[in-house]
């Protein structure tokens, strides 16, 4: 599946820049732009106005929702919400037991009574307005630079949220567009009270699992329900028996009838992170670097914590989420260097350039405006390139569990002398409740040996490096100021696992309230590892931010000439996905994976059944294949000879999109976007219009599946379905 | 690649029967047949005269020619010979050093003076005539049933093989049809100086190796060149300098315009073994028994190789071709089980046995003549089926080379008591250097751990087989009367492989020129462990002969019956292959392998461009690379905007065909079969018109190669190439 977003940090968020030609049906654009968009959209089968698209309180834009993570919609007036089984695959789990494994069976509330709550920290997200706030943020920061403007730029952004929450029915968030040339400070209504109605089997919902995991042909039932709670008043309040279901200002219909190949769709909902403007020095170093060496010592991640411990053990049933992740990133990555190297991006970022500077010397107030913006960001990305051994090694050594609990909460105990609006992002009282969380989660995800014979390994190859890249607050600690011996080493960390009591939930939780004058008296092996590098990684972090605030002054100058360039080609620019609400369109239709076939852009069920083993994860209920065998197609074929279970398009999509409701022309659901194909996960730094597609469910078969195999009639009753 | 047919023997070629309704393209027809289906071939495009491809000794069939286990074709007036890369891959390895490694870069003699010896024991057999000897070789075994009919018909065999091979210059077979129905001698001229004309690189002949193995998309360059040499005299002759390329009587044109989607194609070729006409009883038992535990048994012993030698040690690389053999058989169980499971031709083989059933009963005279027909075959199966474990585990058992190799040469001592007309098939005169050459080879592909580890291995299974399965005489020796006890079993093979002398070439030479009572003395524990069984397991062999007699009686009968039902329904009835000529006609076209996804019809030069990673197997040759970015096509692309390198058609072949000449309605030849697709693997039962595809290399690749890459001119211009 898609890789989740990562949360957004400004740092982060600072996107780099570069490309910028609008071509086929690529962009993710921002609801307000696209009036500007209207003559191809209505030529490529929109039937609805322009206008109500672009509006975000108004119908079909107010029907969706963010999970956090994941995208959603309403799809009754009673709250219904529904999104990926994916997205709703932690609360299936929680309320999932041995005496009634319904992560196995599926589960369905005949009534809305029987909604079960969601795993904790589930939330709805409504986004209620986006304000252009790029003044206030900027606003003092104009002669500010380096460490300074970036400080002054999060103090701003800080402001803005704690005026904006204290509301505390509402969550906000300032986000960056075009590499911090523009700020939108975006308010949501934050419904906490979210239960789950009804998700199908896992033989449905995760059918094909990791081995279809971004691939083509597809028979993935990736759907599933929650319903939205709020107190009898009407405001988001925390999960109470009394509390009713939330009254969506509109919700979408779901078409019976779905679409064929050549159909108008489009997607809206919150894509993660994209890196389409990033400029050749980036790309270069992140595909023939960064990339490559990330897949190996993932590789290697994995393969340490399979060597110790036994298949089926305690130890591995811990890891096993984090094995999947791990794998996840493997194959990503594999796909994106075997992309980029079969393609072509590389060549046409180069030329793009080549051409913006051109352009930009070819007039001399463009040059003196823009001259110097393309050298002035390739030094900072070759400064922020310095030291990056040294910063994955240690990266990696920090991975250790031990070693991020104890520096998270000595940090913690560090943020916390400050008053709440001054501290660093993720540490303030908003952030508590997902700290406490993590502390919770380490109970079922840690292994000692495992994380031991991991901090092991990474600790020789930082040792390996060069004396002068290494730190010697950190060296000092491990004991490997004159290199690395493996008896000696793995000893000293047996003493350090054997003395600390991390991995003691409660001692995590005592020191989780403590104050950092008690955090620096503490005897245990790792939090002293914690303090005793405090000052020389808060200085790096310094130097970090001092350069993201030149980044952030030089990026939305180069993104500012490469909107004037388009602009002047009369070519609109989408911003890189930031985790905000977007709209991208397309149409329906498969394409050439490789020379010599052609994925077609249907699935049907007939294909599922020929797929179906009966072992896990290609097990769809008996019920369902029996339904298959007697045709029982109801009225869910759309025309076709069978009922479609998924099909594909050309819409622009990355991880953050997935459960995003898939619209046709009239704005009726006809899909859930839930993956892309494997040729398309490079599609976050370069979108291949030749094989850049996503993997949506087909509305038709999330109907049949209700109807024919789960009897979710109360369900289908209380949605619009169009027939 | 396709799975080389067993050497035939008689027993082994009394196919089953049953199935034989001609649907779609299916049918490897005996040229004789063809007339009969003269309008299909018409319509569907054959533009010669159905007359001149049912005759053997006219154009085009006369330049069809065997090399043995792969099919061939004369491609010039001097003897020049085209077929597979895979089929002329042991010479160019025999010929390869290195310091001029003629696998790894190609090699092409400039002149035929130039030409290199290949491997000994090569061959090209020119089919002169096929007789009907039919009543030869059932007089006297009418009334004769079991053993002493499968011994009457042996010997009736051996005389018609013995006089037509009095002409030393020709190779003589019978063969047998239908199950035993119909016996054909046929007489093949004997060339027995064979050279290496031309191979391309193994980057192009081997492009995608085992990975792409079975596979499509695929871009392999599976051709090179042979010559035939006779004496001055005209006639066969061994090797020598002063021979003179032959003169065959036709040749095939090569076209260089190829074919398109949609077109007429034939293969005229030498498929080795299907067994489409299998009863139902012995479809169950193959799918859901052997197969499945051929597979399991399979992969242990590969396992146990590599278990038992290190990556690239001298024993890995000894075993190397085995590993690569065992893979094979492995994903050809694989797929034709995966197939079985989802297809339906267990139902429809029920189905068309009751159909028939209901036929023959509905008429007294078939009733009195077929009606017991297929109780008594089944009867006969069943009985053939029992003691399969022990046939199966001891079969393993026997697998171990200090076994196999002891067996052979006490057999050999044994056979040449006699006069050499009445020995085994195998043991006779003509058969004496191919045993000679097994021995050979051992020295290059034997160790002793590795072979101790498998016997150890199955010798446990055997033992736990029930004491009533057992053979006392197997067990004495290895003193497994009362169970096996692994560190005692293992002591005493230590002991056994100790001792023996066979793993020295010297000591199997001598053994080879042994007599019986010689043998009989021999103090080597494999020899006696031959001699201890020999008894028993010749009588083992005799029930098998005589089981075998009752089939010889018994599946005629069955044919016979179906022979008469189809012409009753006016379908003519190909007999299964049996490594004889024959003639499979279908269009170029492509297929859609799993719902989602249609494999088209050709690759291009793009694709193989597109696949390079320059690592083993997708490594194609520089300067070919170099020209598919140049783009210099030359006049190969016969219209395409490429030259096409592969293509798929739904002709009907099996192992046996590689090398086969692919020819259009003009019999133009524009291609070479390969190989078939995954899904057609089961194709040896079953032909399955929506799966069923065989995988060609384009002339026009072919042609292309040797013009834009190796310069092949001196052959361009010998061959008749049609512009």
């Amino acid at each position: 599946m898609r890789l989740k977003p990562l949360v957004a940090s400004l740092a982060a968020t600072f996107a780099l820049s570069i490309s910028g030609s609008v071509v086929a049906d690529e962009g993710m654009w921002q609801p307000h732009q696209l009036p500007e968009l209207e003559s191809i959209l209505k030529a490529k089968g929109l039937e609805i106005s322009v206008d109500s698209i672009s509006k975000l309180t108004e119908f079909p834009m107010n029907a969706v929702i963010s999970l956090g993570g994941c995208t959603a919609s309403f799809v009754s007036p009673k709250g219904l919400v529904v999104t990926n089984h994916h997205c709703i695959y932690g609360s299936v789990q929680y309320n999932s037991t041995p005496e009634n494994n319904i992560l196995e069976n599926g589960f369905l509330a005949k009534t809305p009574a029987e909604d079960l709550p969601a795993a904790p920290g589930a939330r709805v997200y409504v986004t209620e307005t986006v304000t252009n706030v790029t003044d206030q943020v900027i606003k003092g920061t104009e002669t500010l630079s380096a460490k300074a403007r970036y400080d002054a730029l999060e103090k701003n952004e800080k402001a803005l949220v704690a005026q904006c929450e204290a509301d505390e029915s509402y969550r906000c968030n300032v986000y960056s567009f075009h590499g911090g040339l523009e700020f939108y400070l975006i308010k949501s209504l934050e419904i906490k009270d979210v239960r789950l109605a009804y998700t199908p089997a896992m033989g449905v919902g995760k059918y094909g699992g990791d081995i279809d995991n971004w691939m083509w042909p597809r028979h993935t039932g990736d759907f599933g329900f929650y319903r939205a709670y709020v107190g009898k008043d009407g405001k988001p309040a925390e999960y109470n028996v009394d509390n009713v279901p939330y009254v969506p200002d509109s919700y979408l219909s779901v078409s019976a009838k779905g679409v064929q190949e050549g159909d108008f769709v489009m997607v809206t909902g919150y894509p993660g992170r994209t890196n389409r403007y990033r400029i050749a020095a980036e790309v270069d170093n992140v595909f023939n670097n960064s990339y490559p060496k990330a897949r190996v010592h993932n590789s290697k991640y994995v393969s340490l914590i399979e060597e110790n411990s036994e298949d089926g053990s305690k130890a591995r049933i811990a890891y096993e989420s984090t094995i999947a992740g791990y794998n996840n990133y493997i194959k990503n990555y594999g796909s994106m260097i075997e992309s980029f190297k079969k393609g072509t991006m590389f060549e046409r970022k180069k030329q793009f350039e080549q051409e913006l500077t051109n352009w930009i010397n070819s007039d001399s107030t463009r040059k003196e405006q823009y001259g110097s913006v393309l050298g002035e960001l390739s030094e900072l990305i070759a400064q922020s390139q310095e030291h990056s051994e040294r910063r994955r090694m240690l990266g990696y050594v920090h991975r250790s569990q031990m070693i991020s609990t104890a520096r998270r909460l000595y940090r913690l105990g560090y943020e916390k002398q400050k008053p709440n609006s001054e501290r660093e992002s993720g540490y303030q009282e908003r952030d508590l409740p997902r700290i406490k969380a993590g502390l919770e989660r380490m109970t079922r995800r840690y292994d000692s040996k495992v994380d031991k014979a991991i901090l092991l390994h990474f600790l020789e190859l930082y040792a390996a490096l060069p004396k002068e890249e290494r730190f010697s607050d950190v060296d000092n600690v491990f004991s490997v100021q004159n290199g690395f011996d493996k008896a000696t080493q793995s000893a000293l960390l047996d003493s350090m696992y054997e003395q600390s009591r991390l991995d003691n939930a409660t001692v995590r939780n005592s020191l989780f309230e403590q104050t950092f004058s008690q955090l620096n008296q503490s005897q245990d092996p790792f939090v002293q590892y914690a303090k005793a590098i405090f000052k020389v990684m808060k200085a790096e972090e310094d130097k970090s931010k001092a350069l993201a605030g030149k980044l952030q002054a030089a990026r939305p100058e180069l993104m500012s000439a490469i909107i004037a360039f388009n602009k002047a080609k009369n070519k609109p620019v989408y911003a890189d996905a930031n985790s905000t609400l977007r709209v991208t369109y397309g149409t329906v239709g498969g394409y050439s994976p490789q020379d010599g076939l052609v994925a077609t852009p249907f699935t049907s069920l007939e294909g599922l059944l020929a797929k179906n083993t009966d072992v896990d994860p290609f097990n769809a209920p008996e019920k369902l294949q029996e339904q298959i065998k007697a045709k029982l197609f109801g009225d869910y074929t759309g025309g076709m000879n069978t009922v479609p279970v998924n099909f594909l398009s050309n819409v622009d999509t990355t991880g953050g999109n997935s459960g995003s409701p898939t619209l046709n022309g009239k704005a009726e659901l006809v899909g859930l976007l839930f993956d892309g194909v494997y040729e398309s996960i490079i599609g976050d730094w370069d979108y291949n219009p030749e094989l850049n597609r996503s993997i949506h469910v087909d509305s038709r078969y999330m109907l049949w599946v209700m109807d024919k195999v789960d009897n979710a009639q109360n369900l289908l009753d209380e949605m619009k379905i169009v027939k």
